[in-house]
C-alpha cells in the first residue's frame, strides 16, 4: 500500500498509469501491479491493516538552513494514529543524525499513545538516484540501523526480502550519519572541482584535459558546475554545520562551510564568464540577447529547488542584462510563471549551457 | 646511467647493493644490473654520452610555502653543461604549472648556450609511491607532455619503451597541472575525513563504522590522520595557492587553503585527545608518561619532512607534558638527535599510535 497526500498521484497508480515516466522500468511495474498488489491512497486510515511502515516524506530547510520538520511531523502524527503494538516503522528520509531516535520517536509516541518499547523503529537512508531508482534498489548497497538491537534485526529481516545488498549497522544514528557523510563528500568534491576549474582557467590550462588524466583508481576529481542544487547535496552539509554551531564547535565544520560557499558563489563566476563572452560580441551589452539553456537544478530532472541555473539567470536579470531562458523540460508558459522570459536558443546572441558549461552563438552565427 | 650527488649511494649501486631496501623488487634489479648496465656516478660529466636526460631532483618549499628551486637550478645548470643539440630532457619532479616551459628551460639555455629549439624538453610527473615504485611504473597510468609538439612526441617515443600505460597530453603545462591536481584531491579529501572524524566524535558516532558503509563506487571518504606530511601532498596545494595570490585571485583558492589549515591544525585536535585520555589516568598530569609511537610522516617510511606526528610530539613537549617517543624505524639515538626522548612503549602510561589513531595503556595495564 502506498500513501500520499497527492490524490491525483494515487488515482494514476490505481489505474496502472506511471506518474513518473522518467523512472526507468517503473512503467511496467505500475502497469502490472497498480490498483492490484499496489494500492495507493490519500487516506492514512486505509493503511491501518499494515504492520510495517516505510516513511519517506521530504525534509526541507528554511532560509537559515535549519531543517524544517513541518511535513515530517504531520506525516508521523498521522501515522501514529494507526500505529499498533508490535508494528515496525522505518524512516528513509535523509535526516540530521539523531532525528529518528529523537523527534521521530516522540511524534510517534505522542500521537499513538504507545510507549517506545511498544513498536520497533529503524532508519535506512534511501540511496536512489532520480531516474535510476529501481536499478539502484536492486544493485546498490543499502544500510539499515535500529534505534535498539531488536528494531535493527526486525527491520533487516523485512528489508532483506527486497534489497539484495543490505548491511545492518549498529544504530539508526550511524545509518543517518552515513547518508549525510556521502552528501558532504559530494559537495566538497564538487567545490574542489569548481575551484580547480577557476584556477586552471586563471593559469591558462584546460581543466577538462587535466581532469581526464588526473583521475585514476585513487583520484576522483568531480565535474565542475554552476554550483550544487536540489533537495539533497546542498542541504546535507548544513545538518552537520548547524549541529556543530549548536555545540559551539565552529572550527569543526570549516571545510564543509567553505565548500558550501564556493559552490553557491559559482553563479558569480559564471556571470563573469557570461560578461567576458559578451565582450567578444560586437554589440552594446544591453542589446545582447543572452540565453541560459536549462534552469532545472540538474539536466533531465524537472526540479528547481536551490537550482543554481535559475539563480544564475535571475542574477543576470538583476544586473540589467537582456536575459532569456530555454529549457527542454519547461514550456514557455512555465518559464514565464517563474518570472523569466523564454527564447528559442538560436534567436539569442549568446547561449550558455549550464550542464556542459559551454558557450555558443545563436543568431549571429546563423546570420 | 644514474647521476646523484650522494657518492655513497653511487658506490653501493655500482657494487650491486640496493640502497633502498624498502623498495619491493629493487634488490634483484640492482644485484643484476648495478655496475653493469646501470652505472651510477656523482660526476655529471660522465653522463655527457647520453642523449636523453630524465631529471627528478627534489623541490622543497620555504617557510612561506614558496617553492625553493635552489637544488633544481643547480642540477639543471650542471646538466646544461653536457647538453648537446638534439638531446631530450624530461623533468619528473612535481612543479608549479609553467615551470618546465619557464625557469627550467631558461636554466638549461643559459648553462648550455643552446637556443630553445636546439633541444627537446618535456615533462612527465612521477606517480610512484615509496615502497611500490616498480609496480607503479609497470601498472599505473603515466602522462607526458612536451613544451612543443615535437618534444612531446619524442619524449613519448622514449618513455613508451618502458612505461606500458602512457598518455601524451597537449603540453608540459597540462602534465604539470595533472600531478598538482591529484595532490589537491588528496589533501582536500584527507581534510574532509579529518573534519568528519571530529564531527562524528562530537555527535557520539563511530566515524570508522560510518565511513565503512558510506563508501561505495561513487563515494571515497579518505582515512583521517594527524594531518598530512611528507614532501608531496602538503606542498602541492601551495603551488596553486601561491599562484592565485600572485594573480590576486584570492577567492579562487579558498577551499585549498582551508583544507591545508584543517590538516595542519589536526595536531591541536590530537593534543586535546591526549589530554582527555590523561584525565582518565589516576595520576597528576605531570607524572603521566606519554608515548607517541611513530614520528615519521607515514608508517614504514623513514622520512620526517613536515611530519605531523613529530609536530604533535613537540607540541605536547612545549605544553610541559612528560612526552616520549618510540619509532620502529628509529634508534633511541636517532630520536635523541631530534631533541625527543625515547621510551619503550610498555614503559609509558599512555601510548598514542598516530598511524591507526589509537590510544592504549602501557605499564598501568601490565602492572
Amino acid at each position: 500500500m502506498g500513501v500520499d497526500i497527492n490524490e491525483e498521484l494515487c488515482r494514476l497508480i490505481n489505474q496502472g498509469i506511471n506518474p513518473i515516466p522518467e523512472e526507468e522500468g517503473l512503467e511496467e511495474l505500475i502497469a502490472q501491479h497498480g490498483g492490484k498488489e499496489l494500492v495507493a491512497t490519500s487516506n492514512f486510515q486505509d493503511a491501518a491493516v499494515c504492520r510495517t511502515f516505510i516513511v519517506i516524506v521530504p525534509l526541507f530547510v528554511d532560509q537559515s538552513a535549519n531543517p524544517d520538520f513541518t511535513i515530517m511531523e504531520k506525516a508521523l502524527k498521522s501515522l501514529g494514529k494507526i500505529l499498533k503494538k508490535g508494528d515496525l516503522v522505518v524512516l528513509e528520509t535523509t535526516f540530521p543524525p539523531g532525528t529518528t531516535d529523537g523527534p521521530v520517536r516522540s511524534w510517534l509516541c505522542q500521537s499513538s499513545g504507545l510507549e517506545k518499547e511498544d513498536f520497533s523503529l529503524a532508519y535506512s537512508p534511501e540511496r536512489i538516484m532520480t531516474g535510476y531508482s529501481l536499478s539502484r534498489l536492486r544493485e546498490f548497497p543499502k544500510v539499515i540501523g535500529g534505534t535498539d538491537e531488536e528494531s535493527g534485526q526486525k527491520a533487516f529481516q523485512v528489508y532483506t526480502r527486497f534489497i539484495p545488498n543490505l548491511h545492518l549497522v549498529s544504530s539508526a544514528r550511524v545509518a543517518e550519519m552515513i547518508k549525510v557523510m556521502e552528501g558532504c563528500y559530494r559537495d566538497v568534491n564538487v567545490a574542489l572541482a569548481n575551484e580547480l576549474l577557476k584556477i586552471a582557467k586563471d593559469m591558462d590550462i584546460d581543466f577538462f584535459e587535466a581532469r581526464e588524466y588526473a583521475n585514476h583508481q585513487y583520484c576522483h576529481i568531480h565535474l565542475p558546475s554552476t554550483g550544487v542544487g536540489g533537495h539533497c547535496i546542498p542541504v546535507y552539509p548544513w545538518f552537520l554545520i548547524k549541529e556543530m554551531e549548536k555545540q559551539e564547535s565552529f572550527s569543526h565544520c570549516r571545510l564543509l562551510r567553505t565548500a558550501r560557499e564556493v559552490n553557491d558563489e559559482m553563479i558569480q563566476y559564471w556571470a563573469e564568464e557570461v560578461l567576458r563572452q559578451c565582450l567578444k560580441i560586437d554589440k552594446p551589452l544591453a542589446k545582447i540577447k543572452i540565453c541560459i539553456r536549462g534552469i532545472t537544478f540538474r539536466a533531465c530532472v524537472k526540479e528547481f529547488y536551490h537550482s543554481r541555473n535559475m539563480a544564475l539567470a535571475r542574477l543576470l536579470v538583476q544586473k540589467g542584462l537582456d536575459v532569456y531562458v530555454s529549457d527542454p523540460l519547461q514550456s514557455p508558459e512555465e518559464i514565464a510563471a517563474k518570472g523569466l522570459r523564454f527564447i528559442e536558443p538560436e534567436e539569442a546572441d549568446l547561449i550558455f549551457d549550464p550542464f556542459d558549461l559551454n558557450f555558443s552563438r545563436g543568431r549571429e552565427k546563423t546570420a
